[in-house]
């Protein structure tokens, strides 16, 4: 179903003019969103006997005997686990890892969906960043990749960061780099829409968690001539004595100029604004943006400043939110990402796989480039494949 | 396919008489057996709206102000998981995790195929029984039962019985209860055919690993005279000093005869002899037991004694092997324990609830009782649901 043919219902309960019945989402819940399967039969004694005892026998003997074996041989190759403590579910908070499993195991369904990957959602009971490290240790033999979700901020940079060095396998916080990989997507499209070189164009990123964070990093390492992060208390510079280890990384590393003070100040002459804060961004304020401006007002449900005020001062706008135009969905990237990251067998995710994401997703749009069509569709079947494509060809020898 | 019309080839690389090729055993592993599915659409917007945002997130919230409505709204509440060290793996013994896995898959397969069950492995990179339970219960939100599968004796008595105290969900290491079960219901049957009362008769166990003391542990519930066990230094009894905690228990609870020696003293005037042992058991000490003896020759995929010859000293013959009649399989028993144990919602696997299933068991083939017909086919689909059944009336209050 396109866009343009979804009937669209104006339903304040679920943030979303698509119209949904709590009967209708309750009903689909029930029970749970996954199945698992057998892809060999089980209806005779033979079948048994290969797939169980005593044929599984020499599978065994054959990869104690063959370690490396067991990526061929188990489903572990094309799996997914799906990680939350529920700290930081949707714009829900601190909800906890069983209320928090019900948008894990859709994660779970889209990884199938769009990646033909399997995955299972794993909630921990438990927030402290030891033990969920020593948990998915001990659980290594058992998965191929790790996806981190929903884990709140600023635990879950140093999570990433140290689950990637003890596990060997893909390891990604898909609020983190899922949604930098599909923003800078978005914007290198945005940038030849109003014709402007990434070097030359300032950036300012509303927020400074997860998503803000990793915004800022895939922008600089993109080449945009500058950032400017902003957190709750304002500009985010080298001059603050408030902020936690990673604000006080990305104050050295961005806002080359110095600006201080809040978001007016941010955005006077500043040519791209990224909304990733659950916060408003008035209208007068993106009055003072260059001319030909690009707003990504990504929060869910309620954007930053609604697409129509931010047309009156901006050639090209983007939201989360599937019933306007330009949809900045995490869906576009993270099944791609991991499958390509799985065929190459790689063992990290590296800054160049995601820009390779980044270009493959805008790629996909640019032959039919406007200033309402920048991504493709989340339902695009195109994306995915290219995008693991880009990914594996990106892995490093 | 029935086991008459199967078509037997002596195989001794799978020691089976199934013959089964190499290549048909590895080309049904590639891959994995397994394959995780979403069971709601995810076709459209609209779709993606109900399974994943914004629609999940009613879903969340109502958990997160109730947490009872997370068995109704995730898959947890038919999920097992099925957990293993990968120390006592078939009759391969100490193999790892990794190698472990393809029995393990195989396990969730057959949860799937006969309990109707979704079920998945997790194998661990620990053998310590303290990491175990740590890693259990902090994944507890994740799963609605534990089965415990392939993990050496006599860790695995303490991590059961540990598991059980730590997580509210039902626990059961199969090799134990499930092996159990399935011996109790055949001895049932077979009781009948020879025209034994249970109270009259008494078993000797060869073998006091993880299935013998399940085993003996079930007969002494179910009433047998008495029971015997044995381990690789001959009969278990209340004046062994080298025996571990375990078997020390159940020196003081069978044996009541207080026979000392070997299989041979342990044998003599014995109604009944349970091969769980990996070992033999001569023709000559055979001819030792009761009239209308009973003999379950139960190791894999070599029995302890074959069934020609143990039916020269006895009325009925078992084996755990699928081309001999009177296959003791535990898949007649694990779906329809934890099945009915979840469909009941019981907190834990009791006594009662394992005699009821092998009651159940039993009683399936009680009205075509023969001593070549005193379980049930592993295929037979009436097991499953009738166990289920029977499990879930027994769960108290």
């Amino acid at each position: 179903m396109s866009l343009e043919t979804m009937p669209l219902t104006e339903d304040r309960a679920t943030g979303s003019k698509v119209h949904l019945s709590e009967e209708e989402i309750f009903a689909a819940h029930r029970g749970g969103k996954l199945s698992v399967g057998s892809k060999v039969p089980l209806a005779s004694l033979r079948d048994l006997s290969i797939a169980y005892t005593p044929g599984v026998a020499q599978v065994s003997r054959a990869i104690a005997d063959d370690p490396s074996l067991a990526s061929a041989l188990t489903w572990t190759s094309r799996l997914v686990v799906v990680v939350s403590d529920g700290t930081a579910v949707l714009g829900l908070g601190d909800i906890g890892p069983r209320a928090s499993l019900p948008v894990m195991e859709g994660k779970s369904a889209l990884f199938k969906a769009f990646g033909e990957l399997d995955s299972i959602p794993l909630v921990l009971d438990t927030t402290d960043v030891e033990e969920i490290i020593e948990t998915l240790v001990r659980l290594r033999p058992s998965y191929g990749a790790v996806n981190l979700e929903d884990i709140s901020a600023p635990r879950c940079f140093e999570l990433e960061e140290r689950l990637i060095e003890a596990l060997d396998c893909p390891v990604m916080h898909d609020d983190q780099h899922g949604t930098a990989v599909v923003v800078l997507a978005a914007l290198l499209n945005a940038a030849k829409v109003v014709g402007k070189e990434l070097g030359a164009m300032r950036a300012v990123i509303s927020g400074a968690g997860a998503a803000g964070i990793a915004v800022a990093e895939i922008l600089l390492n993109a080449g945009l001539g500058d950032v400017v992060l902003l957190d709750s208390r304002g500009i985010v510079h080298r001059d603050r004595v408030d902020l936690n280890a990673v604000k006080a990384k990305y104050a050295a590393k961005t806002n080359r100029a110095g600006v201080t003070g809040g978001i007016q100040e941010a955005l006077n002459g500043a040519d791209v604004v990224v909304g990733v804060s659950s916060s408003t961004i008035a209208e007068e304020d993106l009055a003072r943006m260059n001319p030909d401006a690009i707003i990504f007002a990504l929060s869910n449900p309620d954007p930053e400043v609604m697409p129509d005020v931010a047309r009156r001062h901006a050639a090209v706008v983007a939201t989360g939110r599937s019933d306007f135009p330009n949809q900045i969905n995490n869906v576009l990237a993270f099944p791609g990402i991991f499958r390509g990251a799985l065929d190459a067998g790689a063992r990290r995710i590296t800054p160049a796989m995601k820009l390779a994401a980044a270009q493959a997703i805008a790629g996909l749009a640019a032959p039919d480039l406007t200033a309402d069509y920048i991504v493709p569709s989340p339902l695009d079947p195109r994306v995915a494949p290219a995008v693991a494509a880009a990914v594996a060809a990106a892995v490093e020898g």
